[in-house]
């Protein structure tokens, strides 16, 4: 494998002193930051994110602040989610679409304040879509990003490690619930969310310097539940079927061939760029939609996408793959076309070494 | 240091199949795609670079189309350069700055067609901004990624291999002068231009089928002229004075303090996006400019600011820095407060190994 050439423009985190500390042996980038990918081996990264408790380095998830009078209303036509039960005590996955109804990115976004609201963004820079939008329709309000930097804590022992530093009322959130939590004099909003199937939390950490120091408080009150650096794992992710955007939906995927319908509201596709494509969508039904495969035997990284056919004919792309050592096969995510999708349908896998087969599952793995 | 990890997020371009069998050592991640930064090695490569000729995958400068009527229209508030001399024969260098300003992409424009200009984006997602605008205004023109990815032709034997590839008329194109040329029956927008002081030229190459025979056949015809695979070199970019966005300039700079002014006119100030900002700064003048520093002996890698003092108060920041072979210094790049930024000037710069000596140069090196 290649090195990564590092240079400023590949920003540093205000964690990453703890993870190049904790051996990060690969990175990525993501939303032009350093995302670490490895520690000990994604293998080995992930038997222990499926049993104990892992401390990620999650900054890359910018934040985009949305702040004034007219937060909420632009934030409301970025996105096909009816948004009137957000609230300070729920943070809301809302797609974010163009025109056309095509993916921009796949944000959650967390009301940090009157008028003020944090849109936690993917891999493009949804930033630079929202201030277009805002400065030419004149809307009153300030888009920037704030310095605020999550961290997640997940794994089935985060709720342990999470109620002795910030007490025992972490308990209390429900999934994507979320609240202001008190810690060494300051405090940081907390949401039940994160990039795994896991039990997980992610902090919003406001404030550059407390970065370290919080990291460090969290490795040190977890020893006994071995806690250990980690990051999102490219294995544990495709099992849950949680979609990477840029990887298994771009601004080629609607929400709808997405499986995101449930964040696509009826009620709102007047108003929201995209609406009427999707009103469309619904009504004819999605040309195409995602589906777990499963894939006999290893396959080589999933670099670049694998087109499957059936008989010949194309029947769809398989855009995310790994090896799953718990269900001993190579877990994957396809983009299947409505003639194909059906569960069972055996696809021909055209990788880069050679064609693999696979299945079309009817649900993810966990 | 650290592995990339790789994935179909992080694109592939058309050529990556050249870039790989020239055994690319190094890759960074410019607007979602892969650059290599590095083959024989970043020393040997820059030797080579300006003695020989290169071929650079910078299918990275990835496109965006504005196709429409309103085409032209809409690229001129985006920018407080004058596009009047704009023209199918001559692409621009245009700064694209927000309501205040502050320096959103460096692009290059060309004039593909009537009605139709591809925008050559450096690392941020401008098409975002573009189309966020576009769709706000309802302007009459489609902004979208077209198949088209520059490869460019750098080295002081460009002009012999590019005459050789694309006829004797390429060396009447002029710095920044751009045309059409035949080639195996199809034809190129070619420009001359490209991220290094060497003479060069950029193709773009419009179908990505195209890429690798264009590749192999520019390696074939330059065999005697010792071409290699190459990249942008981060030696000889500095020595230049040409300046990386997200390295050197970020949405916290203006193009005044960029060293562009002769890229903002004073007739476009009442119509483009940050004009009145920029109106103000070249009244008031900048509070602070980019300026080359050179440092004694080598440093670290500049993977992060240094902060730059001037008998301990803050006098700026260093942004990128790399030894040269060629004038046996470290030599940076720099963003200076006004109050020191006279050449001359000795700073102590904090890298993350400890305090190097700096001293601001009049001009940069090459």
């Amino acid at each position: 494998m290649a090195e990564i050439s590092v240079s400023k423009r590949l920003r540093r985190t205000p964690f990453s002193a703890g993870v190049e500390a904790a051996g990060v042996q690969a990175y990525t980038v993501y939303n032009h930051m350093l995302l670490a990918t490895a520690f000990e081996g994604v293998e080995e990264d992930y038997h222990h994110l499926k049993r104990a408790v892992q401390v990620w380095d999650v900054a890359c998830q910018r934040q985009v602040e949305l702040l004034g009078p007219d937060a909420i209303k632009l934030l409301q036509i970025l996105t096909p989610r009816d948004l009137s039960k957000f609230s300070a005590s729920r943070c809301m996955y809302i797609p974010m679409v163009d025109q056309n109804g095509g993916m921009l990115n796949d944000p959650v976004a967390v009301l940090a304040g009157e008028n003020r609201v944090w849109v936690s963004i993917a891999d493009s820079d949804a930033g630079l879509w929202i201030r277009g939008i805002a400065a030419a329709c004149h809307f009153d309000v300030q888009v920037f990003e704030p310095d605020v930097s999550p961290l997640a804590v997940q794994g089935p022992q985060s709720l342990e490690l999470m109620s002795r530093v910030f007490g025992p009322k972490v308990a209390d959130l429900k999934f994507f619930g979320c609240g202001r939590f008190d810690w060494e004099g300051t405090s940081f909003v907390i949401s039940r969310s994160g990039f795994s199937k896991q039990l997980g939390y992610e902090i919003y950490v406001e404030g550059s310097h407390h970065a370290m120091p919080l990291w460090s408080y969290l490795m040190d009150k977890g020893q006994d539940l071995d806690v250990r650096a980690g990051c999102p794992n490219g294995i544990e992710r495709i099992e849950g079927g949680l979609l990477s955007y840029g990887n298994d939906m771009t601004e080629a995927d609607t929400p709808l061939s997405c499986g995101l319908s449930a964040y696509v509201s009826d009620n709102q596709l007047e108003a929201c760029f995209g609406g009427r494509a999707l009103r469309e969508e619904r009504e004819a039904g999605s040309p195409r939609k995602i589906a777990p495969v499963a894939i006999s035997g290893r396959t080589p990284r999933c670099d670049r996408v694998w087109r499957a056919t059936v008989n010949g004919t194309f029947a769809g792309e398989v855009t995310s793959a790994a090896w799953s050592p718990d269900f001993e096969e190579t877990v994957a995510i396809a983009m299947i076309d409505r003639a194909f999708w059906a569960p069972g349908t055996r696809l021909t896998i055209e990788t880069q070494d050679g064609p693999k087969q696979g299945t079309i599952r009817e649900k993810f793995w966990i």
